[in-house]
This record gives structure tokens, sequence and C-alpha cells, in this order.
């Protein structure tokens, strides 16, 4: 049997006790991880400086040996993090509806893990950890499989995390982590229907795209954003550039950062030139239609294509509209269904466009970039869904459980 | 543009519209649906009688052209169910949680229609009317691409329904029939990832396979369902013996019916001929382990084959165990997660049972056949999930549906 089938398997066993584990079991599991992380920091900035020197080797950018990187801090803030995840609520075991039938037969919905995980990811410690401990809090066993060029550092994660949940009430075998480096082995995981119960996909577009173009395991799609600011004809014009500026320049590589900026022709009129300077000084590129350039002849002619893409960088499409239509048919047609936004005093156009526009996050008069599980106040976040089925937008630690019915009877049968 | 991807973005459209439309607008034309059924049965049992005589043809079998063919009374009672869908309370709408922030943001999350619906199904005009009544009670616009040898039969639903849907508030364009019979249309449908929100196959196993192994568009699995019904060692035998003849012979053909008996070795000794003779009596072939061939030597020798097998038929695999722990082994390994039950008097084996079991329904002392949208009084069925994303178990008309997040903002940045 392959690495990955058998894994899997030995995660499946493990899953069904820890859906049996109490919320203190699991909980002081956590702190005895986080804990071991801590005593374990030499040797894992040990095994991490092997995959930075072979990153180093292999003409790795710096900018992801950044990413790949553990030092005292690092490791001091990611066990940290698994300490906040031991202290937020347990979201299983709930009864989440109760239902009394006439035939005297009762039927609870409670809330359990999801089973096992498979999350697919890159080249980044923190997320073996922080998905591991989120997995096994919500009662899950997770199969994790990195980029490669984090191996050493996520075998060596594995083991200290492993050797420290043989020594609590949680099973060692619900913590598993891929070593076959190969494409094959994501491949075969995506496949693995009936031992993953779900795949969870973290990391870049191409990455997400081959787990969704592939899998047969269901899939939570997390990532892609194409986010839109429209400001109305009536936005207050200060706290439609505070936005809009924001949306833009706050961190521009996340998905939740605008991409297009949608403008009502009046609010254009007198705002947009004062808006196009201050995004101008940020470095911000320009890119519109032909309203657009009339006002700001800096901007470049956008494209078609430019007004799909993301581009999680500093250049910014912008499009001048005559009527809230004209804006909800653009996102419609160029959205991602992540994360969009009115700036309006207009009530009426407000609530239109936040029934109107299909999105994760519809939001009236506040920056895109609040989507997220922390701003939320989940405490935590698996990612940001863009799909429909089971959890849409931030996800915090229910999306990481299903349910199941108990029904107590006392000898009903079907007539 | 080929039919499907035309259809599926007519769809789309109509989707943004239905979105916005009021529970009486729905239901109004729900039940306008239901009139137009009645009053054009002539015109739709003649479309239908085109199909039969085509199914004869070809050598179609007499019972899959009785689940094809319509008539006066099963056209009023397709009308009636639409009509009873009407009545349902409306799921969409729903503020299900709000979030206040020390930020002052309000988060607001709202049940709202998935969108654009896929439907992939056998030959059942009653599937076409009952799968685009519940998606468009739930605001969402349908694709439906039933089985070949229906397509006059639809052709002429859909004809009738969306001339009925012109003359209300919801755009006719949200219900899409498609008439491309070949395989082609399946396939393009299963891959249309931005025009169809989610796919729900509705039929036998290699047709829910085939849209299982092939789609990327997210799907709800519905359907397998290898049950078991577990009889303790403390059952009541009297009623141990009522579940289990149900489980088993009240319908068969179904998914929740029961494919394997586990049997406590102390019960067995004392219970299991008797019930061996009412499953006989019943024309039950039973195939057992040795064990069970010891006390009934009429039954065949089960093989691991067998013990994986939906026979939805009057064939019963049984097999006798020594502990509670080894009938729950049995059921992770050969179970689908469907439907499982235990007969005890034993609250603390009926606990142990009903925790560990990793099943969309688990029973204590009532039969596995109640799995079903109506016995839970849900007033409607999409299916039966037996996965554990988005829905599991059956599923009523909050399955069809997602939600949004609506944040209220008064001009909030990310620090």
């Amino acid at each position: 049997m392959s690495e990955v089938r058998t894994k899997a398997a030995l995660a499946g066993v493990a899953a069904r006790q820890m859906a049996t584990l109490s919320t203190e079991e699991k909980n002081t599991a956590l702190l005895a991880m986080a804990d071991a992380l801590n005593a374990e920091a030499a040797s894992l900035i040990e095994a991490n400086r092997e995959d930075l020197e072979r990153g180093r080797a292999n003409g790795t950018s710096e900018s992801l040996l950044d990413r790949l990187m553990l030092d005292e801090a690092r490791i001091a803030s990611i066990a940290d993090a698994l300490r906040l995840v031991a202290d937020l609520p347990d979201p299983t075991g709930k009864v989440l509806e109760t239902i009394q039938r006439p035939n005297a037969l009762r039927i609870e919905k409670v809330s359990v893990p999801l089973g096992v995980i498979g999350i697919v990811y890159e080249a980044r410690p923190n997320v073996t950890v922080d998905a591991a401990a989120l997995c096994l809090k919500t009662g899950n066993a997770v199969v994790l499989r990195g980029g490669s060029a984090a191996l050493s550092t996520n075998k060596r994660i594995a083991e200290v995390l492993r050797a420290t949940l043989a020594q609590t009430a949680l099973p060692a075998e619900a913590l598993q982590v891929i070593e076959d480096a190969s494409r094959a082995s994501v491949d075969e995981m995506l496949k693995l229907n009936g031992l993953l119960d779900v795949i969870i996909p973290r990391g870049g577009r191409s990455l997400i795209d081959n787990v969704v173009q592939n899998a047969t395991v269901p899939v939570i799609e997390t990532g892609a954003g194409v986010c839109h600011t429209y400001i109305d004809a009536s936005a207050d014009a200060t706290m439609a550039e505070e936005i809009a500026i924001n949306a833009k320049v706050q961190r521009p590589s996340v998905c939740n950062s605008m991409e297009t900026l949608i403008v009502h022709e009046d609010f254009a009129k007198h705002g947009l030139r004062q808006l196009a300077n201050r995004l101008l000084e940020q470095k911000v590129e320009l890119r519109g239609d032909k309203q657009t350039l009339a006002i700001v002849p800096e901007a470049k002619l956008a494209t078609e294509e430019d007004y799909g893409t993301e581009y999680n960088d500093y250049i910014l499409n912008v499009k001048i509209v005559s009527e809230l239509d004209e804006a909800t048919a653009h996102i419609a047609q160029f959205g991602t269904k992540h994360s969009e936004c009115i700036v309006t005093e207009n009530d009426e156009n407000a609530v239109r466009f936040l029934n109107e526009v299909d999105a994760a996050a519809v939001y009236h008069n506040a920056s895109t970039r609040f989507t997220d599980g922390f701003e939320f106040g989940f405490g935590a976040e698996i990612g940001i869904s863009t799909q429909k089925l089971h959890a849409r937008g931030p996800m915090g630690l229910p999306a990481l459980t299903s349910s199941k019915y108990r029904i107590y009877g006392n000898g009903q049968v079907r007539k």
C-alpha cells in the first residue's frame, strides 16, 4: 500500500477514537503540543536549516525562503497560536436541533467531527501546526501534505507533535504528515474517496485549481478574490476615499483586497481625481475605462482580462458607471463572489446592493479587508470559502464539523 | 455555445432575479405550476406516450416503463406534491447569526439561495417537477438533465412550466431542461464551474458514481446505503424481530433498508432461529458467517463482497459477534455511513453505539427505514446526503440554501 493510502487509513482508525474524546482531553493535548514546540525549538530550527540550505541551492527566492524560515520567535508565536486554539469553544457534540415526531421518535441533530481531513498546502511550516491544531481541536484526524521545500521541517514537526500526542489521550495516528514529495502523492490524496472525508487546499491559485479540477473527494475551495468597491453617487467623499485606499493598499497581496474600483459618474466628476491622486501617491498603477482616462490620464486603458484579474499587487482597475445596476452587473460578470462593498449614504441603494450582489461578504460602508476569521471574531480561520456548499466566507472551527442524526425509539417500525 | 452552457448561463442571470423574490411570489408561481400541470394533463400524457412507445420499441423493461409512465392520477399527484412545496416555510432570507464587533461593525449571516443547481437524474418525469419545485421554492434557478428515455415528457413539462412562470413574477429562464440526450451533455454539466453552483445526482449507483468521479462542480452525493441492524445481547426479542423484519422487508429496494443483520452471540443462541424463520417466510435469502450457518443451515456462506453489497433486494447478510466493539468495527469496515441501528435494553451500549458509529443517522430501538425527509418531518426531501459536507442525512429545503455575510459599517477600515 502506498504511503498516502496507509497513512489515510491509519488516520481513519484514529478518527473514530478522536470523535469520542472530551473537549478537555483535546485541549490538554493542544497545550502539550505547544509546550513541545517550545521545548524542541532547537531541533526544529536544525531541521528547518536543511530545508533552507536545499532551497538556497535550488535558487529559491528570498521571499519564499522567508516564508519557510523558522526561528525562536516564530516557533514561539506558532506555539502561542496553538494555545489560543485550545482556548476556543469546542464546536462538536452540540445538539443543533431536536425533533419530536408524532410516533414518539426523538431525533437529535448533533455536531460531529468531519472525520479525516486532508490538507494540501505550500512550504509554510506554520500551516502544518495551525492546520493540525484546528483539525484536532474539532475531533478530526488530519493528513497533511505540505510543499516539498519544507519537508525536513514538516517531518520534524510531525515527530515532535506525534510523540507528544502519544503521551495524551489523543492517538498519535490522528496526525499524519505525507513525506512523499512527488506530485503523485497529491494526485493520490485527491482521489481517496472513502478514506478522506474532505480536502482543503491552502495556497495560491494554481494549487487550489489543481485540487478543484482533480479531486473526487469533496473539497472546500478557498481563496481567489476579485473584489470590488463601488462608490455610489451619494457616497461621503472622505469615507469613500479612506475605504478605497484601505481596500487597495493596506495589504494588496491578500484575497480580500480590492482589485477594481467602480465609481458612479456623479461621484467621479467631483471625487475621482483626488482619490486617484492618493492612489498614485501610494504607487498604485491605475487601469481604467475611457471615462476614467478622461479624468485620470495617468491611467492605462483596462482590458476585459484586467477586469477579471486578481492582481494581489499595487494595480487597480477603475470603471465609471451611470447607475447601480451597471455596477452590480459588472460585479456579477467579473467578481469571484468573495467580498464586495458599496459606499453610499443612500440606504435604498445599500439594501439593493447587499441583497443583489452574490458574494460571501457584502459590505456597506466598510473595507473589504475585514473578510477574515479573526476580524469576524471567530478566533481562528481555516480559510475563506469561495464556494457555496457547507461553508461560505471566513471559516472558523464549526466549518470543520459535520452533523449526524441520533434517533431514539422504543420499537418504532415504518408502516 | 453549446445547449448546456447557454442554458446554464441563462439560468445564472435568472438566479440573480430569483434571489430577490418574496416568498409569496415564489408560492404563487408554484401553485400556478400545479394548476398548469392539471390543465395540461392531456398534452403531457400525449408527450409521455411518445416516450413509452420509443421505450417499448427499444425493449425497455416493464418496470422502467412503469416509472416513466404518466396518467391523469399520477399527474394529479405530482401537482399535489407541488402544492405541498408551496405550503412549506421558505428557508431563505433568515438572519442565522448576528455578530457585533468592537469596532462597531455589525455582521449578519443570512440564508440565501445556492444560485444555479444542476440536477442529473434518470427517466422519471416526477423528478423533473419535484426538483424544479424544490429549487424554485428556495430561490434557485435549476438546470435539469433527465434520462433520455423521458425526453419528450420532460420537454413538454418544461414548456408547460416555463409558459406558466412567464405569467408570474418568476423568470421562465430559472427553469432549464437540457434536451441534448447524449452522454456529452452530462459530462459538460459536471465541469461547468462558475455557471453551476452545485450538482445533485438523483438515481442509481452508476449515475451517482459517474457524477462524483467526474464533476469539478461541487456535488451533494446522495444514495448508497449498506445499512446494519445490530441486535445486542440484552435486546427485547420481540422488538428486535419487528425492527429487523421492518428494516429488511418493508421496502427492500430503498437505500435505508437493512443489508446486514449483526447479532450478539447471546441473542443468537435463543433468538436467531425464530428471527431467521420469519425472514425466510418473507422470502429473504440469508447469507451468514459460519456461526450463523450452525444455527440457520438454510443460509449460504457470506463472502467479504456480500458484506459490502447494497442488495436493495430480498437478500440479507447475517453476522454473529461476541461484543459491541466487533459490531461497530464491522460497520466501520463495510457500512456506507448512511443509517445504522442498535436494538438493546442496555443504555450504556446504546450511548456508545450512537456516539461511536459514524453515520448520517444512528438509531436506538427503531427501524433504519425512518431515514427520510418526510419521516423526519421536513415536508420535502431533496435526497439523503451520504457525504459530510454541507448536508448529511435526509435533506429538506434548507439543504438548497447557502449563506452570505452582510456587513454594516460607518467607514471602518482595517488597521
